[in-house]
């Protein structure tokens, strides 16, 4: 998940035998390069680096404007200035700047959120040798991205974390649970599936493998681990009861994603109709996520978070990633 | 689920080795008597009955009125006389009267939807020596039903079809997916767990036990049974696309519910804040549905289904049992 994690906690997954993810979608081509130096001099073991995929959408200034007056209260209330809301690390689509940096390290695995990037830019992925993945949220999404070329496919259920991977529809209805979408992705792909969402421990990773996953994607599973660099109020809500209660919401973004319910959410969420286009909406809430965050409030941080939140555990990355593993041992014995 | 199936598929399921179980909610005591007497008639096996157990709201005759209202434009487009438009079968609660029944019979099993009954009913029911089961939809109502006295709870995750059984929320924010939903509740609770939402086959089965289930709830995957009094319209729908999207809906009862999603869902829901308390919207949408089925159209059909219909098949209900029991056999080994 962007924002929560950089190349210590990839490293240390990737050292105890797992595929560590660095998370490029808020980093420009220089973090990035930083990011896999310093992966590639800690470890030898492979790793993964992923995307968002989606299009720059057109500017949207009378949708904007409107979403900064539905957030004018809050403005007034923090004492934010509007004529302060500028445009925040946006989040970036994949693109040859970013596959410039790629090709001097070639990383193992490269991950797609949101489809997939041009032919063009598959071809320079796939010409110097990375692994392709990408996420499906239904049978449809999998067999396109089967058809396109991904080397697996991740089914992301409606448990997980953060933004939906959903790029053949936007009708919310057609995200299904973990349960029913891993089956139903196994039974309709030849390539390896990945499980994601709600798997928490190894018996949740066997599990998945029983209905047909090859491997599992986690992501709010290591939330709580040292090495991640989720925030203070993010830690705090994790360890709450207020991780019990997520949503489904674009109210960070303009992307529906899954984040523990907090107040910005309540009061014009979970989904709302004024949300600019992503990643247009974020901008505006980002003052208020950065004044509240200094009042020591995640009233309006985006906690991305899945359903099996309230299973985080405090370990750190490494007795993590080794429970996980143990369920491929489950599995064989 | 109520409505899609009576003894005879509880008859099917039982004498191949599951607990086949008879939907009471939609049910007056003399069809309960006649239903149990061709279960025992015909099995000596164990067998469940289930009933719902909301308080019947007060009347809302303005809501109501507001209701029909917005269902107007269809009573015209149908030619439904709104006079026409008089009390359905409604939604029965588990009383006294249906416990004078039970009681000749000393079910094996009694499940309960939406919470538990008084404990009047509840010592009774007891008294007499059925197990007693309950849904649970959070980690909080899983603990609610063990304090209460239940044998085994079921945990209904969000895949699941028909009526959502939350009782102490009505948040759906808080309805989690099966995979979540199972591990969390195997954590909190001593008692058995019975997993419920998105299991199709055995290798479901084996997947729910793995996350901690003790059994399976499974409704959906019999829809489509020659056994199953499922109509005409809700078996074209699951054998077709349509069976694919889903949506948690009030629009067919007041209470959420997942049904296929079909032209009411789509036009005025799928949740609709003008819906009467349940079971008081059933009444106004019963006309129209009658009416279209007998057009051949399933537009204003509840069409109950989880979000593994596309996983149904057209099996027996002996042989598809024998698929599930399948999964003990793999556990086991």
């Amino acid at each position: 998940m962007a924002g929560v994690q950089g190349s210590t906690l990839a490293i240390a997954v990737s050292q105890a035998g797992g595929l560590g993810s660095l998370p490029c979608a808020i980093l420009g081509p220089d973090q990035i390069q930083q990011e896999l130096k310093a992966i590639t001099a800690a470890t030898s073991r492979p790793y993964n680096v992923n995307f968002f995929v989606h299009r720059q959408p057109d500017p949207e200034p009378d949708r904007v404007a409107g979403w900064q007056d539905l957030l004018a209260p809050y403005y007034e209330e923090l004492g934010v200035e509007r004529t302060s809301v500028a445009a925040g690390p946006a989040r970036l689509a994949f693109d040859h700047d970013a596959a410039d940096v790629l090709e001097a390290f070639k990383p193992p695995v490269v991950s797609f959120h949101f489809g997939l990037p041009s032919s063009q830019l598959m071809a320079r992925v796939k010409g110097w040798g990375s692994k392709i993945i990408s996420s499906a949220t239904t049978v449809d999404e999998a067999r396109y991205l089967e058809a396109n070329g991904v080397d697996a496919v991740i089914a992301q259920g409606l448990e997980a974390g953060g933004h939906r991977g959903m790029f053949l529809t936007a009708d919310l209805n057609t995200q299904t649970g973990t349960f029913a979408l891993v089956r139903q992705i196994a039974a309709a792909v030849k390539i390896p599936v990945i499980a994601a969402g709600g798997i928490a421990d190894s018996r949740g990773a066997f599990a998945a493998m029983v209905l047909g996953a090859s491997g599992v994607q986690v992501g709010t599973a290591y939330l709580l681990c040292p090495e991640a660099a989720t925030s203070k109020v993010h830690r705090a809500a994790l360890k709450s009861v207020a991780a019990r209660v997520t949503a489904v919401t674009n109210v960070f973004t303009g992307r529906p994603a899954r984040a523990i319910v907090n107040r910005l959410i309540r009061e014009i969420g979970p989904m709302s109709a004024a949300a600019p286009a992503f990643p247009l909406a974020a901008a505006a809430v980002l003052p208020l996520r950065s004044k509240a965050e200094g009042l020591g409030s995640g009233d309006f941080t985006s906690m991305w978070a899945g359903q099996s939140a309230p299973l985080c555990r405090e370990w750190n990355a490494a007795e993590l990633t080794q429970d996980f593993l143990d369920a491929k041992v489950t599995r064989g014995s």
